[in-house]
């Protein structure tokens, strides 16, 4: 049972994601740090709520198997915040393909085979499913900063039109959402939590 | 966007459910408790990694959606541990009923219906899409238990036998997983993590 044993591996590998924290505050739980574990099920039941409003036809399936994977590299790479520099974020995109060819490696060779492309067609948004599956990705904490007194945003500097760049690809993956992201954002910006230059 | 308005609610009440905890021990963080949000993406992915396995023809997607939903009743329920007395479990069915009424109530209609019918199926265990979900959720905690000597069994009292009936639908839902469950029940035995009698 070779194979077998590959996938123990894997599965047991994954308890490390519970232990790479982002910078989103879960204020349910004293305002801890969230994991990258907890944030991937939550995105991935978002999508599925949200899949009503994905403006082209999307596969909730696969948008969902992205979902669960597309943080698994932080287990090598960790977790960066969204508004970092971009050399730090370009310094990330190596670590994240060197993580990904040494996790998704520990499965059997189809298995593997299949998360990484899996991955790679997320990190490149350029699908329908991708698109909306990173369209998830970004508004849940936006979700979650306009509920959290402007959370990560307002304990960190960021400026309004980072959001909105951020953001912006919602334009045509989900619009119905998008003009509800710029509410938010009008609104966290009146509020002081971004900054307007 | 009543709609809307209405599925926003739900995605934040999502949160509380990481702050539920379990009895099993996160190793890699500090051997802190596991909560249920975390617990419910780890087992999605195992059903994926472990879907070969399976007797009958399973639907991936619905066996995924149900393992995302499956503990989501925890937020007011909260969650037991496996080999509680029955009267605490059979309690424990009826505040979660309740507790599925409330959550999934907080959608829009459809969804809210898709959702309970889901769970439903779930708790019931008797569709080959929710016999292979549950047998996911009885097989991640021992792989847990037996990488971190014996972790919630050896920290509880529990026997060997409890084990056995706990994951005996393995032997019909995913027969080559169950020979692997025995053996390592053999070995939690050896080691005394689990009682004879």
């Amino acid at each position: 049972m070779e194979a077998l044993s590959q996938q123990l591996d894997f599965i047991l590998e994954l308890d490390k994601l519970k232990a790479v924290y982002r910078r989103a505050l879960i204020k349910t739980d004293n305002n801890r740090f969230e994991n990258s574990a907890e944030h991937s099920w939550h995105i991935a039941l978002t999508a599925h709520v949200f899949a009503p409003y994905a403006e082209d036809k999307v596969d909730i399936s696969r948008v969902t198997l992205m979902l669960l994977l597309h943080d698994i590299v932080e287990i090598d790479a960790g977790d960066t915040f969204a508004f970092d520099e971009k050399a730090i974020l370009a310094e990330q995109s190596d670590k994240e393909i060197a993580a990904a060819n040494r996790i998704f490696g520990l499965l059997p060779d189809t298995q593997k085979e299949y998360f990484t492309a899996l991955w790679h067609e997320f990190e490149q948004a350029e699908t329908p499913d991708a698109s909306f599956a990173k369209a998830m990705d970004r508004i849940l904490p936006l979700i979650q900063n306009m509920k959290n007194d402007g959370g990560s945003w307002a304990q960190n500097t960021v400026y309004k039109q980072q959001v909105i760049n951020r953001n912006k690809h919602l334009a045509t993956s989900v619009p119905k959402l998008w003009t509800y992201v710029l509410e938010q954002i009008d609104i966290a910006t009146a509020n002081g939590w971004l900054l307007e230059e």
